[in-house]
């Protein structure tokens, strides 16, 4: 094989957020077949470091495109994670995350993502969409639940030129879906991921380095010691 | 009534982007009793001129809230209406206008537009989505027909914290959705709409005056024709 062998795989857009969800949902993505083409929003986020982490992962897993797009979700506001005025829980029980739409909700977050996902993949003449969205989440977000996700895939295939004119099917993958923290560590670890390169954090400082004690924080070091894997996360 | 005097009508989000279509939707939507909070996304279109309409129309039909959303889709790519690098077409016969997708569709557009309407609903506490889509559009984009609509309006309901905890019931409007141009010439007249404030071409000069030979003109035109009304259109 030259560097100029064809990729004859089907192309598929997965969410990636530099997070270690995401990263390992692109990692299954790989595995599956396709040509991953990354997606990242900007979205006013505190967690900006996040997006540098996007950028080193799409690299480090072999993602084929990665596109960033801006979109400042602070003017619409309503979450601890946009809106400076809200502040980010800190040292909570991790028992009792999962309870309640918690303030780091996005209003409509997946929505607007898994809708910038299908103007991408139709352009690209893609049909599958990936997100790292998991069973930890979906108890407090309502749009990471199994009914989200059916919902949006049936919106996508009459919503766009490709899904009516028979093309193709629009598929929505959440290979993380069922799954615990520790079982997403081991699938990624067994795939390569290299989460030192990942940002969990929901307050991360610029260089990407995480608090330890934010829900995400919690949920990301308990999910290695319950795997039993050593922790890479860079804390501050 | 004073100035001080409280807005107790509900809230609704109207999609508006400055062109013939959304001004009526608007003007529908207080008509109906609700405070009509703006939206509109400046999404790198070719004819910014609308956004300059939209601030005009937001003020004179009375929108209590006016929101102009950076996302820039050119990234994205695959429209006319966002890529340089495809030609609007121009001085078509209006028969042959609805008849296929045209390369003015913009992949997925009124999924993102919904998803953006729908995030900033939730944090207003407000349950109707308003937006200007109608029977000639829905010939051509698929993400203008009924179909499309109720499948956006069952999301919307479990993809949100307000929608899965019953505080509401999201609902999708589309007041013009089986009217023709004449018709909504009309209904938006009868509304005190002031059509010289509204852009629809597709291809407005910064004035924000009209070419008249793009498909948004023809159909314009034909409107104003059909309606046995005068065409206040500002042509160049």
């Amino acid at each position: 094989m030259t560097s100029a062998t064809r990729d004859d795989r089907p192309r598929a857009v997965v969410l990636l957020s530099g997070g270690l969800d995401s990263a390992t949902a692109l990692a299954v993505c790989r595995r599956d077949g396709f040509a991953p083409c990354a997606l990242s929003v900007d979205y006013g986020q505190r967690h900006r470091a996040e997006l540098a982490a996007a950028r080193r992962v799409a690299a480090a897993l072999g993602a084929v495109r990665h596109l960033v797009v801006p979109l400042d979700l602070s003017a619409i506001g309503g979450s601890a994670l946009t809106d400076p005025s809200i502040d980010v829980p800190k040292g909570r029980d991790p028992a009792e995350i999962g309870s309640g739409i918690p303030v780091t909700y996005v209003p409509a977050r997946n929505t607007v993502l898994l809708a910038l996902a299908l103007a991408w993949a139709e352009t690209l003449g893609a049909f599958d969409l990936y997100l790292g969205v998991n069973a930890l989440d979906y108890s407090g977000y309502p749009d990471c639940r199994p009914a989200f996700l059916e919902a949006f895939e049936r919106l996508a295939n009459v919503a766009t030129a490709a899904g009516v004119e028979g093309r193709g099917r629009f598929r929505v993958h959440a290979p993380l879906l069922e799954l615990s923290k520790a079982e997403i560590v081991r699938l990624g670890t067994g795939l390569g991921v290299d989460y030192s390169l990942t940002v969990s954090c929901y307050d991360a400082d610029e260089a990407g380095r995480a608090c330890g004690s934010c829900d995400a924080c919690l949920l990301r070091k308990k999910g290695f010691a319950e795997a039993g894997l050593p922790d890479p996360t860079r804390y501050r």
